[in-house]
């Protein structure tokens, strides 16, 4: 494929998860757009497809699949269908990213495995987003440098307000336990050994019968455990840390703080270099609203009015600078086309 | 235009902004392509347009607003050069996203504002990139929500590592205070009636000559300080801090935290209440990175394997929480196609 | 003076922060008593007193000094009575601690430092306690090693919930910034050679007429720049923060952190080295409780039945250690001596 | 006794801790005084008696508790010397303040418990200190206003840059989460009931054969539970710090912050409203420096000088608020007296 082709995208599924991939795709992506959105329920599918230029619903996923127009397949139905969704695409030899769950259970994500070694080429990618997190990502890279010598432990916290309704004592393991486990497994570079589980008495603020809080500890085949507190229902926002404490020093993400480390005799963060890595993000969305607005046939954001203010102000500040005095701002009167809010 | 049409973009000025902004437009931003590129080094022009599908190479700024690829133009040509470019793209009708400053003096972004005027419609956004600053863009919100009463003071830190050779005492007012100058004027919402300017004895980390650091305060018509230090050769890091005082709170950002307040007795921050908020980047990126690897024939990230191993872990921790056992984890052979890594 | 000897002090005024020191003195400081107050108010004088074993209540401030049970005088009266305390005290060659300010303006000032000067040696501790705060003397400390470079500016603030009725726009100066002026010439070792002081519009919360907040700017002789934000009104809180911007790095204190440095590429602070640092002050406190309640006779704090409890768990911790299993722990029946709670 | 009557206390043990506490209740404590030391090393005992004003040394303990001027006894003996130590001060029926542990094992810690219960009222105080720390007692009173609910977990971890030579993998538990066993007992108030302890591949930096660290998790009768991670290698600093994670929030000490929460959507700590709070270390280590000195026939700290240059700057200060304008401040010459330094 030519790189400079935009990828057409198949979305299976377009609940809540799905639909969200369809709105990234659409407008923060570049380089793809939604060909084709697929949904058992036809009704929601062509509501979504209403909304993007040139997506098609579909029932079925095959016929998606099978359009000229799609080059490859988000899937994010509900677990329980992922199996037929991957194999389908395999069939075609489609590229997939798969929500997480893989498959609901290790039977059927082996079989998954065996089809794809079958074809003998890679085609999934599984989506684990939390190694594209930039505190993961950096605590990753902060580890594979080997400042801290070697990982002994991670203690993590993974903190939801409320669970939904279905949530079941099982479910914290395999719906929110499943990160970590990813996690654990990607920042050590180990696989997972061992798995104890230890429940205290059930928060009141969980609904009846659910374990929740658990304490799950991980070891690991390279000699390390991962603690993780699990607790669904802790009532004061969403929270997920982690600590890996290493030979010679740890680091902790995810509390409010960038990454913080503690090493010989200090605890702290870095300070960028350069305002490329401070500011990426607001050249970034600074110049998607701009182009958003000017698709949209509007001019928003700092006017003229406010480059010519900063020139004035400045103006006056080197007069201050070179006087050593005070010195007053006067500005010309303020045409009504920039309107009267600063 | 019909909103679903990419547009296409002239870049006026291929130096180091120019040049990170046509890999944006090409890269990052959804909707977008980079039509043109414009540089009076028609070499250096040539260079950066060989690296985009579809992007011609200019000397001439006019000539590229003439062609019928582009739709908009974004100038990042020096200070001096805007002038002329702004008042080229208004006699084509275009919009322009003009890099800071406007331009170099008051008298110049007069005759700029006035020609805008005469147009009767905006056509220009300065690139005042802090206003689409997430921390920014937070302390804006919440001063917006008047929870802290009307801002009294604004306190501003701007740290650079070093400054560059040819850097003025002049220029930490006119290139670096510029900044705070927005951004007070943004946040409060007033204009600045006053400026001054105090100078300690200068670091003996700035090259002979150079006032630095400085200590600027604007009073504002709204009855608002905003005081700023400005250290162009603080050694340590690249550092932007603002504080605003106001009736009944303060609120920070910038230093290693997320937006802090001091309000009613507490400091601290918010804690977000949804993974849509806590993960929003890293599901963007992970399908950006998902795309761009598609487009390159390649398939990268979590595995198929990555998704059977957290299943089979998951399975014995179920066990594990139903027994209140240690369970251990039994894996299928890892085929080579997923290479030797977790 | 034999150093063993027991301190005799006369405190002079019994308002607030005089019946405070006499606490102090009577309760927490070692190699001291309180032997004399003084107080206009004969009736408080002699409240105070009946408090305080072996304390005599005096109207007069010179007659108690003439006790032969008072070796040394503080001085917590209000400070128009301060220069007469002070003469009285050099008169008998009593050494003092005289709370700030040493007297409410520069020509009593001028008239009792000449006194101290005629006596030859000196007699007088001024009262600014910050210079015994232990964050201050961490920044101090700090500066003294040179890590940082030379100082170049202080950024100060300094932050009251609520300013008291007869609180008027001088007293932000006499009263409040009078702490920073101190603080300024003790970090930096300078002098202050010029003072600014800017008033934004005052906050609503603060009583008519007050000019609250006010932004002060000092200069040193030293070539160094102060700045105080005062808010007496502030609504939030009590808050002294201060931050030391040198030629290679920057240090804060008072925000709900130690001491954190910019220095380097890295903001942070320091981990101390050993359980001494960390738990001085519960050891102390640990000490100070338990000879406190043996006084009363009382026995408090942990009981035999906690270091019972301790041994038991920990030969169940050895047990599961040496065994990889979890052991439970048996107790023995807790006596009714030891009451109910943990 | 009379309240007001200093307290002769003898202490058993002149170690390093032994030493210390003298050292602490001869400076710093109010209202005790080291009468006696006991050491079986006789050099030791005079040799720290000889520092302290009529303090006599002792080899045998009992002839210590002999003594008419002792009323009260610290045990800072090893721990297998305790019991002998405690018995003799039961028989005097003396208060006793012993380090921790009580006795080694639980055997002989049920021994010296029957022997208090059989005098029928209680002597002895145990030293565990943690419960006097401000974080933990902030921490304890936290929990006590049941604002965070119910307590289901504490996260513990407590680590040392090295351990002494002769340290064994059961001292981690019985040396080090000791304190976490009697930490989690009283901020909980429950009993503990089972013990399992995880050991990960020890680090490089642990000497040969020690299991360091580990990793230890106690289940109380209260259904919570309680994970301690210990290291006593980690080679970069002294770290003790708690989460205590409630049905509604959680609440963190140890990491260079204050007390920190996670409550209702917002993490952060508490604002002091008042001086005293902010600032009462400073006033009591101000007086007792003030006292030593004195004692020493000194006079150190802010001078007459520093008084009468505040004042100067503050009348220039409320001149500029005054006239709005800067003001230069004039001092007088500085006399000899006062040194050359600020």
């Amino acid at each position: 494929m030519n790189r400079r082709e935009t990828l057409g995208i198949a979305v299976v599924g377009t609940g809540r998860m799905g639909a969200d991939h369809v709105r990234r795709i659409d407008r923060v992506i570049s380089g793809a757009r939604v060909a084709a959105v697929v949904d058992i329920d036809r009704a929601r599918a062509e509501a979504v497809a209403a909304g993007v230029d040139g997506c098609t619903a579909y029932v079925d996923a095959d016929e998606a699949m099978a359009s000229a127009d799609v080059d490859a397949v988000l899937v994010a139905s509900s677990g329980a269908a992922h199996e037929e969704a991957l194999l389908a695409a395999f069939a075609r030899d489609l590229p997939v990213l798969c929500e997480k769950p893989l498959t609901p259970d290790a039977a059927s994500a082996l079989r998954v495995m065996e089809a794809e070694v079958a074809l003998g080429h890679r085609l999934v990618q599984v989506g684990f987003m939390r190694r594209y997190d930039t505190e993961y990502v950096r605590l990753k890279a902060l580890l594979g440098t080997g400042q801290l010598g070697r990982p002994l432990m991670l203690h993590n916290r993974h903190r939801n307000v409320a669970s939904p309704p279905f949530f079941t004592s099982s479910m914290l393991i395999t719906d929110s336990v499943a990160h970590e486990v990813d996690v654990t497994r990607w920042l050590l570079g180990h696989e997972i050994s061992a798995v104890t589980v230890l429940c205290p008495e059930p928060s009141s603020g969980a609904p009846g019968g659910l374990r929740d809080p658990q304490f799950v500890v991980l070891e690991t085949d390279g000699g390390a455990l991962s603690d993780v507190e699990i607790f669904v229902n802790c009532g004061f926002g969403y929270q997920v840390q982690a600590e890996a404490v290493c030979e010679r020093g740890t680091a902790r993400i995810g509390d409010g703080h960038e990454l913080v480390t503690n090493m010989a005799g200090r605890w702290g963060g870095t300070i960028p270099q350069d305002w490329t890595e401070r500011f990426a993000q607001a050249y970034d969305d600074e110049v998607q609203a701009w182009v958003d607005a000017t698709r949209r046939g509007e001019v928003t954001g700092p006017s003229t009015w406010d480059g010519y203010a900063a020139a004035a102000v400045c103006e006056a500040g080197v007069r201050a600078l070179e006087t050593g005095r005070r010195v007053e701002v006067s500005l010309a009167e303020r045409p009504g086309l920039y309107g009267a809010e600063v």
